[in-house]
């Protein structure tokens, strides 16, 4: 794929601040970046914002909002309130794009969590807009059902959006949480016209632990040209972000993982 | 749940041959017990089936046939061949249900290693039949897609059921395996009159080794009662295997482990 869409989401370089981030994809010639709320705090957001905007970089997207089940009315509307600071901070570096990972059920059953999740995003509706943020609902791999996410296919997803029904609400599809399901194909096509970020790496088998087994894309068993030109297919014309939890790569040289994450992303994706 | 549903599937007692655990089912009031391939052979297939019947005990099922795609047909057939004998063991030891994990895609595609799953058990139709022995697909978590199986929901699982259309063919449910899919009542109702086995533990979090992080009924966050209900509204009237990859337990005393365990299903299932 082109790397005028490659995006850098800042998690797969673990150890650069923002403005090592930022530095390192202008040396390298990466377009985009996507930044992580606890990153910016520690740079500072109008700081952030600053040094995306004097590398000539645009940011594909703020991760993350979302978590909201919580066992009482209390904690769930100040998780509500932190979402609209993240949607704040969001509009504040210059995209429209928050990714929200929802969160497992906390002190309530599954399906309470599941609901709300839905009623969760809905009251972020008229801020989002008001803010002109998009709401991205990354569904994740069911291996973090019970501590990350509740929402755990697209389909899932693409259902909570259908019956929302509202322009600021969408899917974030990440190949490592997707890539196994057999609907995959169908549930990227019911997307089409609300996909607000695509996500790619590989996977790396056998897992030893799930959170950190991605790999760079051609490293496992992912047909991510397939997954890339099925979101194209379905519209998507957006940045693509390289995203990926690695140990090996976290603790690698940064400029040398870059080369290496364009080279891969114009040869298998 | 009553505890005449109960079945020690041995992988739980992964320690004890097949006969310490016949001996300790004996000793525990168990009823059944979920018999493994590669423990029969250790203590041998004529003998294993005596230890059973002299225990008094009856056997809920055999793990594993399936393991079907591979990269020529040559390998194909070696394991629709294997698959064969699975199903005399499975017919030698008095049980009428082999568990089939499909096993991953090898030297080929998702899909082609999906089609394989499905040609591969039509193949095996007629001589299941001819031995008296049904075929139960058990869809394994999406974390074991690349390593362990293809079949990932118990959707896929009952899709293909349907398109076999064989009194033969029908699917194991393994609560670790299914507990986080948003269709899974709907999946369950769909299985109605091809549930040929029910396999009950928890999901302990956060993962840290996705093969061995069950837990005992009762230790993490799944509804045993509420899915077992569902599996019982869908017609299932037969043993339920309690089958747990936990090294803590591995590691216990197995009597107390089996003491427990009457009192997890009695309580939580």
């Amino acid at each position: 794929m082109d790397v005028r869409f490659l995006s850098l989401n800042q998690i797969t370089t673990n150890g650069w601040s923002v403005q090592q981030a930022v530095d390192g994809c202008a040396r390298a010639g990466i377009p985009w970046i996507g930044l992580w709320r606890h990153k910016v705090a520690e740079s500072g957001l109008i700081e952030s914002a600053r040094m995306v905007r004097e590398a000539g970089l645009r940011v594909s997207g703020l991760c993350r909002g979302g978590m909201f089940p919580a066992g009482t009315k209390v904690e769930r509307a100040a998780r509500i309130d932190d979402n609209r600071r993240a949607i704040d901070e969001a509009a504040e570096l210059g995209t429209d794009v928050l990714v929200l990972v929802c969160g497992p059920a906390e002190n309530c059953t599954l399906d309470d969590a599941r609901s709300m999740v839905e009623e969760g995003i809905e009251q972020l509706i008229p801020y989002a807009a008001e803010r002109g943020v998009k709401l991205g609902i990354e569904p994740l791999h069911p291996v973090f059902a019970a501590d990350r996410s509740v929402i755990s296919t697209l389909g899932q997803a693409n259902d909570i959006v259908e019956r929302l029904g509202s322009r600021q609400v969408g899917v974030v599809i990440d190949i490592y949480h997707v890539w196994w399901d057999p609907k995959l194909y169908e549930e990227i096509s019911r997307s089409a016209g609300h996909i607000f970020g695509f996500h790619v790496n590989d996977w790396l088998a056998p897992v030893e632990n799930a959170m950190m087994s991605r790999g760079m894309m051609g490293d496992g068993c992912v047909e991510n040209a397939r997954i890339r030109r099925a979101v194209e297919a379905a519209g998507y014309r957006g940045p693509i972000e390289v995203e990926i939890f690695n140990q090996k790569i976290w603790d690698s040289a940064y400029d040398e993982i870059l080369v290496q994450m364009k080279q891969r992303f114009e040869l298998e994706v």
